[in-house]
């Protein structure tokens, strides 16, 4: 079969001849009709990943078919006994163990989930890594109770999205920011109440004149721009982080945080019950991922450009027929 | 009736004639027996506190009779409604309220508990700001669990010495770290199991070495040394903080602490459900607060001195009757 495998150490991925996986005994073979690209696709690239397998298949996202019904695949591997924590033996799906970037994928049982019935293969394979991620940060740690005002940094990346599009179902006022006013103006139109430009440096002044304040914040950038966030926090207010693109946080006030009762919460994919609440959530509120773009197979590269550009809005997908 | 009062802005305490309060229909009147010092009486004469009133009698920490009975007084007044911060009219007794360094206080009937009969007046007036404040930082914002691990930074101070007592209480095994080796050796005859000198830099590595990382941590300096706190977490930790007297957290790592599902938790005192929990804890294990040292009513300006100099292990107590 075809499959972008990892062929050297900081190398792009690379389409290759290799076998058709043999399950084991708990396995089952999909075969993929599409993919989603994730930043941790780019940093695997790189070498910043910890974990790194060279020749194994690449992809952390997938949807596929099994005796004519479609699954979607929960890349969270092994988490282990904790809720709290994923144990030692915790892997995301595609390096060190074979990904989604291929035709076929041999992945335990307990890894696959019909497909919603409500969304397109697309849809589905947008969903996972990036779904989970959104939900344990917004609704886990930070605990979003419905009523709560929200703000997502960033908004455009598949994470941010999905805690959009989740805070929305629970009947949550929704600020978002972005460098972009074209990616603000979309995220209006999916139901934001307003968005500001993270370039301003009196944002928060703003948001905090319209809004009053808020109650959680999903933030997967950290940086120079943590404190701008910090300061829009209502008393109780929980921001939760799931990345760290901007780099180190400095300069952040004890006094301030703790006197507001602030709570900073480091969150990290997801565990299988992640995963199953999501899957719910999504099901009862009909909710559809925000696809960017749908590559073809052939692709993949570009799509990994684009990602890696920031220009995209949602998830970019990789149809395994074209 | 004699008080301490805030002569004036960034001043000392003023030791000053002042007439016996009278009651409200919801207060009495407590004789105080003892009170305790606290930073907040050093911030306030340093001007270094919101709600600042010239002319108040100062002290948060008190312990008094009525009709023959002693009683706590809780220094959190109006918490709010919501059990998650303090609401807009809250204050700490002791300015702008009239507080415990005199002879009388009026006070609010829901504020005063009868003293547990394992405590003497002196441990009584230490218990109420640093035992409520240790509470809800260690068990209702990093919720410990009994036979956690937990850190306590800068031992000495009265939280960290009550979350100290408290961990104990829980069952679990607690580390501590200290400038001072004779307060690491005090802390671990009280029941801790090892210290650091946080002058080592390697303090962490030792640590991690002994413990295998912790749990939770009680923190109320932040500043330089945060992220040597961080280097010690578990999976799953949680830090909470109280204080912020080492000044701005730089450099934190956001990787770390999102991959291993680490919160970092803002704290401040407790409402007053924290501090009936807290003094049902401390009722049924006999908790006996650290006293440091019981200083004359004339000798307050000697006590606030003395804790300025950080040399203090436990809570420095005024003793009203002599």
């Amino acid at each position: 079969m075809k499959a972008y495998i990892l062929p050297d150490l900081k190398s792009s991925p690379a389409l290759r001849e290799v076998n058709i996986p043999s399950p084991s005994e708990s396995e089952v073979i999909l075969k993929l009709s599409a993919s989603a690209i994730n930043h941790r696709d780019i940093w695997i690239t790189q070498g910043l990943y910890p974990g790194i397998r060279v020749g194994a298949v690449m992809g952390s996202d997938g949807c596929g078919t099994l005796d004519g019904v479609e699954y979607i695949i929960n890349p969270g591997l092994s988490w282990g006994s904790q809720e709290a924590f994923q144990g030692p033996d915790f892997r995301v799906l595609g390096v060190p163990d074979d990904g989604t970037f291929a035709e076929y994928i041999a992945i335990d049982r307990k890894y696959i989930y019909p497909k919603p019935s409500h969304l397109t293969s697309y849809e589905a394979a947008a969903l996972p890594l990036a779904g989970v991620t959104a939900y344990r940060a917004l609704m886990k740690k930070a605990g979003l109770q419905p009523g709560e005002k929200v703000l997502i940094s960033g908004i455009g990346g598949g994470v941010a999205l999905f805690a959009l599009q989740f805070a929305l179902a629970l009947g949550c006022e929704v600020y978002v920011t972005s460098g972009s006013e074209e990616k603000i103006s979309k995220a209006i139109s999916l139901g934001a109440k307003a968005g500001y430009s993270y370039l301003d440096p009196d944002w928060p002044k703003k948001l905090l004149k319209d809004a009053g304040g808020v109650d959680v914040i999903i933030d997967g950038a950290c940086g120079i721009g943590f404190n701008q966030l910090v300061k829009t926090c209502n008393p109780g207010a929980r921001i939760s982080f799931y990345g760290g693109t901007a780099g180190k946080i400095d300069g952040l006030n004890p006094q301030f945080i703790f006197w507001k009762q602030i709570s900073i919460l480091g969150s990290t994919m997801g565990s299988p019950s992640d995963f199953e609440q999501m899957m719910q959530l999504v099901t009862d509120h009909y909710i559809r991922p925000v696809v960017d773009e749908v590559i073809p197979f052939g692709g993949l590269l570009t799509g990994l450009a684009k990602l890696s550009g920031g220009k995209h809005f949602g998830k970019i997908v990789i149809d395994h027929a074209s």
